[in-house]
């Protein structure tokens, strides 16, 4: 499993292409970034050779497209996505991820068919260029409340959902913050296989019960109580072989340089994977 | 547009044989009958032969599938609808219809997936032997509260629940009395292309405030407040060619014997359809 | 339905505003241009005033996609699919045309699986705007012989192919000429639903075997041989209601000034239409 | 990955029941029967209980629904499928697999598309019981013109079909013999993912061309030139764990009791799987 950085919990780190110059300094394999504006800035060969002299490839790219909203500004982000898709692809990128709020202020059952229908749109396009799409399901429980109706929070949940999209490359993003606040098990994991899970977030949480952790409460891995070395180690088990990234969402910007915080990162990788066994 | 009778409305008629005989007599061209028990109790050609006899055609099929409950449930029925497709297909009926109850004690979103699968193969497996699968919204308020999530209930959003199910065979069945309760209009009718609807029913309401309509307190076409003249001929203008089908749903059976009852439903459509223009 | 005019058979007609001009002129009702140019140049709301002035609406835009050749061909395209599509929604447009040529180099088997992945996702991304996919399957025999191995080429293998791909919004460019030359009837075209035709083409065939006519030895509506005045009929009495355009293929530009050949044009339309009683 | 035995290669080994109970004495550990056959004769428990006592599981079910002929026929046996679905998932099996002739009478375009169609269907109703649909593409050159136009036969084509069907469950049957006699490398099965393999086949080949290889003319595993410890130790490397079963396929029944040809079959398996470091 790859050790990915986003730019989540590295404060100020700057352009995507120091993210992929302080990944490769401090031993991460993959960087989530935006392809096309790299591509756009460098071009694809610029943007191929940065990669690799980095060693480092892309973990995933984000949905550009807003499948929440009204069926305008759905039609007018789908337009991009293609280009988004082809510029991802040039770069050997092969998933793209959104995430999934766990309330919605639209009738539930509605916004359920509409976001189904959407959603498939983007994992076609997607497809077309071999990439698969990640859907992230968002456990924190104080976010259940914040709008009007319930929607989908859980894995079995997500994975319904994704069978109702119907299409073959949407698979999960699995967030361990998202695996512990909703409680659930290494069984669960277990029960995975490892073509379902699109992309996979690692980040901690603070000694609070689960269901008080705030969604930006995050803490660096191995620096909290989640139990990563048993996540890591299930997701390993069941033969996953793509990147873990860390996504640190805190209330306040991390203290410390771009430099600190990923040596912290770095050394909370190390801790990690070596109680996983996998060092 | 095709006179059709179901079961509903004419007391104790009999067997499907029996209502074949009857809609047959009494002008109507369509009757909603379950085609696997026609076959299994008179063959084939036997079946063939009764409706030709009586000049009618099956109007549509129920779906005997229960999508409605747990995954175990869902697949014992799935098992035996492509027999009543077959069957179905036998007769030259390429109509199957279910019904959505617009709440469910279920977390509303996740039945919305599981829902939009389920309903997904039953419509592709009525779809490999030439049948439309049909979803009627129900509108009668006080169904909205008897569970407790809502779920759809407006012909909009059963449009957008088809456009993620996704399959070209599925269509609405079209209700007059859902359409009166849920406050459509005709410019919702003429919205509408004809391949969009795959079976209609007609019946009428009684003179109370249609948010105050009760789903088993339906009336003979003809005898209560529906603009029954309006929704024929908007169907009429925008191309639809099937049947239109009564269903008297009631609290207590209606007095009187079948003859006296279908001659009340034959006056009723002579009624409506005249006003309509179609006569 | 409605008379289309698209610029094949009217000589240097000029630009796409031109041709609205003149078919606002001639008395056609709808035209086949590039909406993306359109509005390139007139933006979204001059485009819609050109329409407007003129009476007419977009009859159908062609698929820009190669969806013949290489994998790398056919991404690089579709990436400029979804704002044809956005291009053409935005101008009320709900067609998209390709046509399939009856022979191929590929291995047939091959290139048909290939083919029909490919037009699915297209299908897919344009029914994200409203818009249909129409297959245009292609009658001269001389064609199917053009390259190596026989591809699809009559009514009956395009609407398996529609069946194959698969998605409820791809259906048949009809046409007249290639309905012809593949022997086809009134029959074949009264046993189509209105919904699987996307468009339809008209023109007329020299007075030699249909089997010797070539594709680009095209005349006017009226000029020829076929029974023009049955397959309008046929269609009307199906229900088709959308576009008849003209499409003249012709090995030399025709002779006389877009003017002369716009007036022989509308004679053809009046004595055809007139014909199946439609005038 | 799962030693397994198919009926073929076995002689007369008599019924599923014998065989389940061969498999457990010869140490393999799944077996290719008729889930539905087992079940009616023992119940599903009784079924359960054998396939426990024997200490094996099914590898795969056969395809039952003859979808290369004509519709009528396609339709008949497709109203068998969900209830052979279900009682193989009784048993907890997942896969079930058809072969796919390398030529055929029919026009190979049109053909393709029907079968498109058609085998998606069957994928669709096996799906909704958690089956997947494994294509065994065939490699034998000599089949190739037994019938009058070349259909798919390489691994690439295949997959390209299978892209084409568009289900998430549908992948390949992939067999040593038809990888040997395609000429496919090492390379190619490094190039697929596990989940898209949905059964595995051993046998070994004369040392004849590998064009020369008849598709009757299979000899027992690690009795022929084929390279089955490269094979089967690219299969593991790159994650495969399913079963791998032996499919003898002669023009004469085998000579030797069942005893004698289990204990070669054991001893081959033996050969092969120290040779590929898997023992």
């Amino acid at each position: 499993m790859l050790r990915g950085l986003s730019r989540a919990g590295l404060g100020s780190i700057g352009s995507d292409e120091a993210l992929i110059s302080a990944a490769a300094q401090y031993g991460f394999q993959t960087v989530d970034i935006d392809a096309r504006g790299l591509i756009e800035r460098n071009g694809v060969e610029g943007a191929r050779e940065l990669l690799k002299n980095g060693g480092v490839s892309i973990g995933s790219i984000g949905l550009s497209v807003e499948w929440r909203g009204s069926e305008e500004v759905f039609r007018e982000g789908l337009a991009k996505l293609a280009d988004d898709a082809k510029a991802a692809a040039a770069l050997g990128c092969t998933s793209c991820c959104t995430y999934v709020l766990p309330a919605t202020d639209y009738k539930a059952a509605h916004f359920a068919v509409i976001a189904t229908r959407r959603l498939r749109t983007c994992a076609q396009i997607l497809g077309a260029y071999g990439i698969s799409l990640g859907l992230e399901f968002v456990g924190p429980h104080h976010l259940r409340t914040v709008w009007a109706n319930p929607f989908l929070w859980t894995m079995e949940e997500t994975l319904d959902w994704i069978a109702a999209i119907g299409e073959p490359n949407v698979g999960l993003l699995f967030d361990a913050y998202h695996w512990y606040t909703n409680g659930h098990t290494i069984a669960d994991i277990e029960a995975l296989k490892p073509e379902q899970i699109v992309h996979v977030h690692i980040n901690d949480a603070p000694d609070v019960p689960a269901e008080e952790a705030r969604d930006n409460g995050r803490l660096y891995p191995g620096e909290g109580v989640i139990d990563l070395a048993g996540f890591l180690a299930a997701l390993n088990r069941i033969g996953y072989k793509g990147s873990v990234t860390q996504e640190i969402l805190t209330a306040e910007p991390p203290t410390g340089s771009p430099e600190e915080l990923l040596a912290r990162s770095k050394a909370g990788y190390d801790k990690v994977y070596t109680a996983a066994g996998l060092a």
